[in-house]
């Protein structure tokens, strides 16, 4: 089975050509910039490049769309690349598999549900997003479901929890609170740190796609998130219990997603995934990793 | 009040350039081509062009934007078309109006709801678009409200029912028939006709452009919609009595937006908004204009 996976040189990208790779496919990045690596061939290229990115798709049987403008702070500085690279982009993938015959699994997010109706939000669970990054991210997953529906393009999409694990953005918070904390220097929560997030290991997302790239499930999104629920406040009390400093409470952020909790029982059902790193496996792991604090 | 409408060349975007003209405002036009009328300025610019819209925006007070991909099979055959003019153009809008400090009334549509849930159909009904046109509507609404939320940009969203009036396309179902009836021709009615829409006269949405760009009203969006149903067997029907000809039934046309009942009521009490045009006098005034049948 070959794959083209999107996004390819970015932290959850790379994370799910490695899964890819250990279930046996064969892995085609598709990136701005290759990494170097050499388990995977690298296809440098635009999402914005229609012709080019069917040229790379053409002769793969999957297409993992996960490149996007990814960082949502990013995203609420530059709106309009959020929507031209998540919602164009994610068309021109659409139209792309359509070409050349390709099945897509798309990384949506959890956020697109938006404040909570009911607990646990489960897929039907009406969608709400208010931020250029959850928003365009949702119009993406819309419009590959749309290609599904109308052109008959195989599609599924993956509304992923918040993920985690070994390189991830400096400015994701584990990046910052244990950069910090390796320095000595205090933590600052904003807001309460009551707000939790079901962290999901970048290893389990990996698997949920090598799972929906076999599968024969389409035209359907599925919540892939980890059933922990965790505080800011836990993962500031995990980071300093390894590399002790001050922890103190700031301003809440404006626009912050409220947390709900989430159900991945469909996925489940559908493709057989669950989680396989809890909080804890996946906390050690990142505040073992060695780390050049520039 | 200086008021840009984007999208003046267009059908619906020519008839609120003249309500907004009676209501006494000075309206420019901006659109990717003039149109001659001399009773407002007119801009040439595309919404692509982030620098050329903000310079076509200066010192307006207001932006009713209604400039988009809205012709649903194009948005069908080009979707990437309707993701960038849409998407991304919308969130052009409310760059420029951050920049040069003005609100903004937007075009969306009823076809934001999908399937209803209950009816009639309220704004805190869920959203579920289904097809690239109300999809990539839907995802620039919800960059223009989080441009109010995260950047104070004043901002109203119109979802607006089914427009209709003099000058429409000659691919809508209104001059599809008219023009056939008149040359004697026989109708076809996709499906059984008996899926309704509330068709709301132009000149009905020009005026709640006109009160939403005065009102003090932001953040929200409002269904715009008159309150009756009318199927389009009963459209034939109004056509086929001024000018006799046959009327038969064919497949129903896949990806048609199931009808469902939709409450201007919230407009109603936010913007003293009522329609004015009733379908028998709206019909009427389409069924005796000039044509030209080429």
């Amino acid at each position: 089975m070959r794959v083209l996976v999107t996004g390819s040189a970015g932290f959850l990208g790379g994370h799910i050509c490695r899964t890819l790779l250990e279930d046996g496919m064969d892995v085609t990045g598709f990136d701005l910039q290759t990494t170097g690596r050499t388990d995977i061939r690298e296809d440098v290229g635009d999402l914005l490049d229609l012709d080019g990115l069917t040229n790379a798709a053409s002769d793969h049987d999957v297409i993992c769309h996960i490149g996007a403008i990814g960082d949502v702070y990013l995203a609420a500085e530059q709106p309009q690349l959020a929507a031209s690279v998540n919602v164009t982009g994610t068309t021109h993938i659409a139209i792309a598999a359509e070409r050349v015959g390709a099945r897509v699994v798309y990384a949506s997010t959890w956020e697109v549900y938006g404040d909570p109706h009911y607990e646990p939000v489960d897929e039907t669970h009406p969608t709400n997003p208010d931020h250029p990054y959850n928003i365009t991210k949702l119009a993406g997953e819309r419009m590959l479901l749309a290609a599904d529906k109308l052109h008959g393009v195989p599609a599924v999409a993956l509304r992923l929890g918040t993920a985690y694990g070994l390189g991830m953005r400096t400015n994701s918070v584990f990046e910052i609170f244990i950069r910090k904390a390796i320095k000595g220097e205090p933590l600052t929560i904003q807001g309460d740190g009551a707000q939790g997030r079901q962290f999901t290991h970048a290893s389990d997302i990996g698997r949920a796609f090598a799972l929906a790239a076999r599968s024969e499930a389409r035209g359907v999104a599925l919540n892939i998130v980890s059933p922990e629920m965790v505080t800011i406040k836990q993962l500031a009390e995990a980071v300093v219990e390894r590399f002790p400093t001050e922890v103190s409470f700031g301003e809440p952020r404006p626009g912050d997603v409220a947390p709900s909790y989430v159900s991945g029982a469909r996925a489940s059902e559908v493709l057989g995934w669950k989680p396989g790193v809890d909080f804890e496996t996946g906390m050690r792991e990142l505040l073992e990793a060695p780390r050049d604090l520039g």
